[in-house]
């Protein structure tokens, strides 16, 4: 049964792409945690806000249960562990996790989370602009709740590089697709594309988002 | 039919006045996140959040969806091109939006949603305190994610002037108007002069919160 | 009817401990509030979030309705007269409410959110981690909140002492309890006894959790 063959390996490659992502996201955390010396409390729920944040926020407001990580709830045992280990790790060797090396599944992450969110959206039957706005969160807001708890402005909204916009963009991509009646994978991995490869591009060659200049004093 | 065109009248004043007051909030946002520096992206978003937070939250505490935003998905357009054409302008002027010019907007604002926030909880059947907690909400937390989300304490809790009492006071005019068996028309229109013309008199005669006096370190 | 009478025994304790512990984590958010010089509206909403901010995310998680203190709006009355009589009280007196004179309640209030989070997750179908998970939030997120909203690291993922771990540690001894069969009753007293004397031992000893040492640069 061929349809049957396809569908595994298309489960097998969601997972592993997604399953990358929520590292990615869960590490982010746990690095920003470790440079504002969080405790070990304070590590692993950051990494979990990074992790999970995002798409928890998109659930609530789209009112769909039960969250990711409740029906699997492996994951939550999965970032326990992870923690542990990291900290662990990083107590006993002098390892320099750098941000360089995490660009590559953070955009990646970026890419699923935007594009799975846009397409739980659609599935919820919401109008196109709400679907890209819901994937933009699901892929932005867990580093958001980050920064939040971290007691930072949100990166992605302050680092004048294209992020959020590039999940934007991934998420219009899928919204396309749709309408061009593409199948769910095609237009996943299409937004994927979407999101992920100008990302990767920003990221190469530097860009930047167009300075906002104003006039205004800068106290308030 | 006069019930009918006096019922096209409401509308249209209330959509009117609701307009108004979205654009004030989601100014205040895009003027606080300009005042921080934040990127494009972030100046949509935090400028979103201002307006459509406070409404979006109460509905989440009172479980009703869909969400004004999800209904009425226009408003996130005009939002987008609200934000796009407030950079562009502000990018080609030397335009000063003074906080001044705002506070009239912003005091409607703050009254209609917190009417309108106290109405929606009334007709879930809230208990009074809980529906002027609602209506209270509605009309301030939006600026209070603004706050939080661009690092700063909320001005809505520190700035020693009345805001948020002035939206209570206008949520009780509300509860107090259904009591007496008020048409919803009365009722709104009497909540949002409760709550706005406190207000304004508060603007223009400089009135204060109490201070609050206390011996505590101010270490932690 | 012994039955009946033990019930209402259990109640008027369970009443009684939850009073105590939400009036500790009240009081937590207004000397919090009172620190960082917010105004009297300020110091209200912090003292609510403290107090039932934890209870609601839960509740929003779980998606259950009402909440606690719709159910119960008594209670933001009573909330309301505790800020307005604290305040009064404040201003009059030079009294000096030491965190070490709150340490009681609020280690027993953590134990008690912590054991009822878990129940009411468990009772809601979700798999151990997960209730866990719900019993720590409902515990520990007031105090999050707080310190979110005055612009503050929380205090809970970062002073290195065992806090959350406590409400973690309590809420495993609730999930044992429910897997041996044990009443409602004895879970929950003896979820609370895991979470609070931990916590008070922590506190009477000193107790640190273990130093997160890093090689990263602390700037981002």
């Amino acid at each position: 049964m061929p349809f049957l063959s396809n569908l595994n390996a298309w489960s097998a490659l969601h997972l592993t792409v997604e399953t990358a992502a929520t590292l990615a996201f869960a590490l982010s955390g746990l690095l920003e945690a470790a440079r504002k010396k969080l405790d070990a409390v304070g590590v692993c729920m950051v990494a979990g806000l990074a992790a999970f944040g995002g798409g928890t926020l998109r659930d609530i407001l789209l009112d769909k249960r039960p969250f990711f990580w409740v029906e699997h709830a492996l994951w939550l045992w999965a970032l326990l562990a992870l923690c542990i280990g990291a900290m662990l790790f990083l107590r006993s060797h002098h390892f320099h996790l750098t941000e360089r090396a995490m660009q590559w599944p953070d955009a990646v992450g970026l890419g699923l989370f935007a594009a799975s969110g846009t397409q739980d959206a659609l599935a919820a039957d919401m109008p196109a602009i709400v679907a890209v706005l819901m994937g933009t969160i699901t892929a932005v807001f867990g580093g958001v709740l980050r920064d939040i708890v971290c007691n930072e402005i949100p990166r992605a909204f302050s680092d004048h590089r294209p992020y959020a916009l590039c999940a934007f963009a991934g998420a219009w991509v899928v919204v396309g697709m749709h309408a061009f009646d593409a199948t769910p994978a095609a237009a996943l991995l299409a937004g994927v594309a979407g999101a992920t490869l100008p990302r990767l591009l920003a990221l190469r060659y530097d860009w930047k988002l167009p300075a906002w200049r104003t006039e205004h004093p800068p106290a308030r």
